[in-house]
């Protein structure tokens, strides 16, 4: 069993850029949400029954999941950065671990499995995998599905399927949606036809860290809306069909904008890459979007020097909590620019053959 | 005898960083504006009268200038190109050579000396000479107008002095100026109080090209309003003591910098650096703000792997027309931001062991 400390050393899998497509799909993520039978939602249950819910899916990971392959935390005995810490990581949600107790969450090797308990449903099931591939997130979360629900009773009626704490969920329970990345799209000013066309098939856009949250560094989350009267395989057959397009559309922006402004792109890209190389105060917002710059540059042939690892792994450590970690020390944000800055700069005037690791 | 394409590779010598105080005052310069008695001002003389002129100065000019030392150019003979050549190179001004006939200019070795024929005045000599010192300058005019008036006679009044064509420069026709590079001033916004200071005791403040320039680059040109009713000496004293006040004001609002917000400054300075070591679209005005940004890093010790002479060659070769003389074509201002660009790249990569030529 590794613990959390393990996990500010390493890179998610899911952001390896090992995947299909990854250059244009970071990720594709599949969450489940179940709740037990015979205790009531996180929101109406008492501190006893949260924690008998925690106790209940605990005994029934054991039976499938050895401890040594993962890691187990129980949120109420974490710091608030190591909270902020696993949000960055896409493995929690901001309110997760603060607005009741019981909450817990386990992680498995890589960090493509993990199971959350008590957060808006008793149970979400998340699997995220590298690159274009919902299919294989699908049928791994599937699995886990069929593993956990050999110890536990869900929730479940005949007529609606799983039942959940919100009802946009009830049904299928799944949530199924790729982060892709649409500079092209952004610079044609195409994106919001892309997207309007996208929301009127059913299917939402959200920010970097899903709900609520602003697009930053033109990453989008492209999940489906309806879990209810549809198939587990319709949902996710949708969204690689939707995305397929949304893929294509951006290819064909990029083309258009090589073809029509390819100076101006280039000049971007460049200057993109110079001041992340050189520049001493760096916010994370403003990183994101450089980042999004050097990622098209990739893209597009125009920028060879460094890998897209090395993109997808600043992407992470720069977050304010990232950078806390390494430092192993809260530091407020004037100073985090600083040292957010200074791990970019070392980190790409390293290269990529330095790993994981910025010492 | 040079010729004028021999200019296009070589630095003009009061740009070449070797004066006193180089990295605040780019240069010291004295004009002096002189008339022939028995002709008209240029704008009441004749085609014959201005050729007439012409031909008296370039008589005088003779005796004392060698040919091999100098060059001598006839305005009407060069093309826009070459004349927009000239002003960036601060030897003309926009509207010489165009507005009338008979304009002559003569161009002493490394530049420090011109005689300009039949442009405000009949004659005006002009003395550049590289970082801070006006009286050096004033001196090599006043040697230069010795020698000019032995040949010929100049329009000279007991009551008012030396006659000009527009009145305020009349009395000892003298205009001493210093190019001053004040980012600290205008990074403390204490800019506009220190000009109105200077303006108060009878200076006047314009931007890097002269009158009815904007500023840019935070360089300034400072200059004596008043020519009359002074003595020269008088005059190159003030200009002095005022350069001297400022220069202790900038050195000051650099302390305040350095104390005050020693992060922000650093960045801005390596983030100048970036920009200008990658982007591949460059206006002149940009690289002139970014280079005002690598200047003020020299100065205040934050950057030190070029020379005070890379970024005042690059000042200099980056304007247009000097952009365009270098190719040896005409071209358009898309085409000139790309050019532009990629020279700057190509002498930053290089760094100045290079020189003056870049291949």
């Amino acid at each position: 069993m590794f613990n959390l400390n393990d996990l500010k050393e390493k890179l998610a899998t899911w952001l390896d850029g090992s995947g299909p497509h990854p250059d244009l799909v970071l990720s594709s993520r599949v969450r489940l949400a179940r709740n037990l039978k015979g205790f009531p939602f996180v929101h109406y249950a008492n501190k006893d029954q949260l924690n008998q819910i925690l106790v209940t899916v605990r005994e029934g990971v054991k039976d499938f999941w050895p401890s040594q392959d993962g890691l187990f935390l129980q949120m109420d005995s974490l710091s608030d950065l190591d909270k902020d810490f696993l949000v960055e990581r896409h493995l929690s949600s901001p309110g997760f671990g603060r607005e009741r107790e019981g909450g817990g969450l386990f992680v498995g090797e890589g960090e493509e499995v993990s199971i959350i308990v008590n957060e808006e449903d008793h149970i979400r099931i998340q699997v995220i995998k590298s690159g274009f591939q919902p299919q294989t997130a699908w049928e791994i979360a599937d699995q886990t599905d069929d593993q956990l629900s050999r110890g536990m009773e869900f929730s479940f009626s005949e007529r609606f399927g799983y039942l959940t704490a919100c009802p946009t969920n009830t049904g299928t329970g799944l949530r199924a949606s790729v982060l892709i990345h649409l500079p092209g799209l952004v610079l044609t000013n195409d994106i919001n036809k892309v997207l309007k066309g996208v929301s009127q098939v059913g299917f939402v856009v959200r920010g970097f860290y899903g709900e609520g949250t602003n697009v930053l560094g033109n990453l989008f989350q492209i999940s489906n809306q309806t879990t209810l009267g549809r198939s587990e395989e319709e949902i996710i057959e949708n969204l690689e069909r939707i995305t397929q397009q949304v893929i294509s559309y951006e290819e064909k922006a990029r083309e258009t904008l090589i073809k029509d402004a390819r100076d101006q792109i280039e000049d971007k890209i460049w200057r993109a890459y110079g001041i992340l190389r050189n520049a001493r105060l760096l916010t994370s917002q403003e990183v994101m979007n450089l980042l999004s710059a050097l990622r098209l540059g990739l893209g597009m042939g125009v920028i060879s020097s460094l890998s897209l690892l090395t993109i997808n792994q600043l992407l992470l450590l720069t977050q304010p909590a990232h950078l806390q970690k390494r430092l192993n020390r809260v530091i407020d944000a004037p100073e985090r620019d600083l040292e957010r800055a200074a791990l970019v700069r070392k980190k790409l005037s390293k290269g990529e053959e330095d790993g994981w690791n910025v010492q």
